[in-house]
C-alpha cells in the first residue's frame, strides 16, 4: 500500500562545498522526505537517488493534494520492495535541481539575484557528496541501500566508489557506467534545443521575466524517444492516426504526435531549463573508468558494497549490454554482485513500471539485507 | 570514374497538377540533370530519386566548381554501377524542393510572392506524377529502372505501383513500405523546432528577410543520429574529449557535440526549413498498404517490376525487417524480386557509401536488363 500523506523536509548546510569542477557554493539547501522510521541502530537506512527530471518525492501524497503520488510510489511503501515496514527511506532533490534544493533558480548570495547561467555545473560525485552531507544531517553513518533508476543509478554506483564505508548495498537499475557517443548526441541536441531558445537569455531569463519554454519541451519531447522502445511505441500509437487526420498539414495526424506535444508542453511548464541543462551534462560526464585508462574492473575494485544490477530487455538507451559492462567488471574482482534482467516492454521508462519480475527481484534482494 | 562536367536544365509544366491533398497547382518546373545518352528505342532509361535532403545533381561537377560533386556520384557514372556507357540516368529535384524546383520560396502566381507555408504538402505519390511529366517531357516511355535510397526508394516503390507499365525495375534501398510511429516521432520533434523557430513567422518568414536556423539546425541534428549506427557513432567518436575539454560547461566537450553542431550548421545555411517539414511529411504519409486494410502483399499486387530490395545490417533507421517486408509481400505474390543485404558499417547513410558488396549487387542486377 501507498505510504499516505507525506510532506519535505528542508536542510541548511552552511560549510561550502567544493565541486569537481573547481567552483564552490557557499551554502546550499536539500529538500527531502523520509518514509518510514529509523531504527535504534540507524541500520535501515535506504537512500533514493533521482533520475533527470526526479525529485524528492518519492512516495505518497500531500495533503490535499489528490494528484501529487510520488514518482516511485510503486515501489516504496508498507509491504512494497522498499519496505517502510522494514526500512527508513529517504528521498532527496539533487542538488542544482528545481524541486526546492539550491539550484539555478535559487538566489546568488553574492548578486541577490538568483544563479541562472552562474550556477556551476555538478556533476555525479558532487550529487554524492552533498547527499552525504545529508546523511550527516540524518545522523547515518551508512546506508543499508543506495538505490536509483538510470540517472540515479549511476549516483548508487558513485556512492559505493565515493564512500566505499558508507553503503552496504548499491541497487543500480536501468543504468549504464557511463554514456556511449549517441547517448550524449541526445543530450546535446537537448542542450542545443535549450541554448539556441531566443528566451534562454544566456541562462539568465529569470530576470526577464520568460522561460525558453520552447527549447525545453523540444528537450523533452526528444527524451520520450529515448525512454520508450521502438516496439513499445508501434504498439502504443503505431500508425494510428487522430480523427479529423488527412489535413495535409503540419497539424498533428498520427497519435505519437499528439503523445509528444503533449508531454513535451507538460514538462515545459513544470520543470527549469537551467537544471534540464545540470542535469543532462551530469550525465556526460560520469565515467568512474575515466581515470583508471577506461579499466572499469579497475574503477569499481574500491567498492566495498553488495551489487544489484537491473537492466531491462526493451531498454535502448541503457541496453542490458551496458548493465554486464558493471555486472562482468563486478564478477572479474570477485566483488558481490546480482544481476536480473527484465522483460518489462517499457523500455526505459521500465524501472519506474510496476513490473512483477522486476519488484519481486528488488524484494527478495532486501529482504535478505540484515539490519 | 566520375561523369565529369555536368549542367542542370529546368522543365516547365503549364498543366494543372491535382495533388493527392486536393490543392492544385496550377504550373511548376521541374529541374533534372542527364548522364549518359538515350538510345534510340528510348530503352536505357534510369531514374534517380532523392531523398529527404537531395537533389537533381547526382553525380559530376558543374564547370569551376571542385566541390560540387553529386551526392551518388560514386554510383553512377562510366563502368560505375549505373553505367552511364549503357544506361541515360536522370536525376530531378523533387516538387517543394529547394534546389531550383517549385518550391515554397517560388513565387506564387497568385499572389506575386513567395508561396511559403501556402506550397502545398506533397506526397511520395504527388512526386511520381510529376516525375512521370518530366518522363513524357523526355519522352521515355518506360524506365528501365527507377533507383532511389530511403525516401527516394519509397519513390521507386511507388513508381511500380502508380505507373506499373512504365517501370521495368524497381532498386528500393534502405527503405521501408510505411514509417514506423518511432520515425514519426523523429520527423514530428524535427518539425516542431522548425515550427516553434520565432523566426518561421508561421512559414512566411521570406518576407521577414530572416530563416529558422536555429529549428532547421536542431532538425538536421537530430537526423543525424538516426542516420548513424550507434556502433559506428561509438567508433567515430566514442567519448574522445576536444582538446581543452574539462570546461565544466555546456561547450564542445566531446567530439560528437561538436560534429553534430557542424552537421546543423553547414545544413541549416543551404536548405530550406519549408522544404525539410514537406519532405519529412511526404515520409509520414507514405503508407500503400493503408487504402489495402495494411496488406502489404495486397498493395504491391498491381506492380509489373521486377524488383531489388536492398538493406543495410547497421541502418536502425529502416531496419532490414522493414526491407524484409516488401521482400515477403513480393513473394507472397510470386513477384519477381532480388534481396541483399550489407554490412556496410554506416548506418541508414551506407546506401551513399562505397560499398564494394553492395555496389557489386547494383552492378550485376542493371547488367542483367535488357535494352
Amino acid at each position: 500500500m501507498s505510504i499516505g500523506i507525506v510532506s519535505a523536509e528542508r536542510a541548511h548546510f552552511s560549510q561550502p562545498l567544493i565541486l569537481r569542477s573547481g567552483a564552490v557554493l557557499p551554502a546550499f539547501d536539500l529538500v527531502y522526505e523520509t518514509y518510514g522510521t529509523l531504527n535504534a541502530a540507524k541500520s535501515n537506512a535506504i537512500l533514493v537517488c533521482h533520475a533527470l527530471s526526479g525529485h524528492h518525492h518519492v512516495a505518497g501524497r500531500y495533503a490535499g493534494q489528490a494528484d501529487s503520488l510520488g514518482w516511485w510510489d510503486n515501489i516504496v511503501g508498507p509491504g512494497r520492495p522498499l519496505d517502510t515496514g522494514r526500512f527508513f527511506v529517504v528521498g532527496v532533490n539533487n542538488l542544482g535541481g528545481c524541486h526546492g534544493s539550491t539550484g539555478p533558480a535559487s538566489i546568488n548570495p553574492q548578486t541577490g539575484k538568483p544563479w541562472g547561467a552562474d550556477f556551476p555545473v555538478v556533476t555525479v560525485e558532487d550529487w554524492v557528496v552533498a547527499q552525504a552531507r545529508l546523511a550527516d544531517y540524518l545522523g547515518i553513518d551508512a546506508w543499508a541501500a543506495v538505490v536509483g533508476g538510470s540517472l540515479g543509478g549511476m549516483q548508487a554506483l558513485q556512492w559505493s566508489l565515493s564512500f566505499p564505508e558508507r553503503v552496504r548495498h548499491s541497487l543500480v537499475i536501468a543504468a549504464a557506467p557511463k554514456l556511449s557517443a549517441e547517448n550524449i548526441a541526445f543530450n546535446e541536441i537537448a542542450r542545443q534545443a535549450i541554448l539556441t531558445d531566443p528566451e534562454f537569455h544566456g541562462g539568465h531569463y529569470y530576470e526577464h521575466g520568460v522561460r525558453p519554454l520552447r527549447g525545453l519541451r523540444l528537450a523533452r519531447m526528444l527524451g520520450h524517444i529515448t525512454y520508450l522502445s521502438d516496439d513499445q511505441m508501434a504498439e502504443k500509437f503505431g500508425r494510428r492516426q487522430r480523427v479529423g487526420a488527412g489535413s495535409y498539414s503540419f497539424d498533428v495526424e498520427f497519435e505519437i504526435e499528439s503523445y509528444l506535444r503533449y508531454q513535451g508542453d507538460k514538462f515545459a511548464g513544470i520543470f527549469d531549463a537551467n537544471t534540464y541543462l545540470r542535469m543532462t551534462r551530469a550525465l556526460d560526464y560520469f565515467d568512474p573508468a575515466l581515470e583508471y585508462d577506461g579499466n572499469l574492473a579497475a574503477a569499481l575494485a574500491p567498492a566495498r558494497a553488495g551489487f544489484l544490477i537491473i537492466a531491462f530487455a526493451t531498454d535502448w538507451r541503457f541496453s542490458p549490454a551496458r548493465s554486464r559492462e558493471m555486472v562482468h567488471a563486478l564478477v572479474h574482482n570477485g566483488q558481490a554482485v546480482a544481476y536480473a534482467e527484465s522483460n518489462c516492454a517499457h523500455g526505459h521508462d521500465s524501472f519506474l513500471m510496476d513490473d512483477a519480475y522486476y519488484h519481486a527481484v528488488v524484494t527478495a534482494y532486501l529482504r535478505r539485507i540484515k539490519l
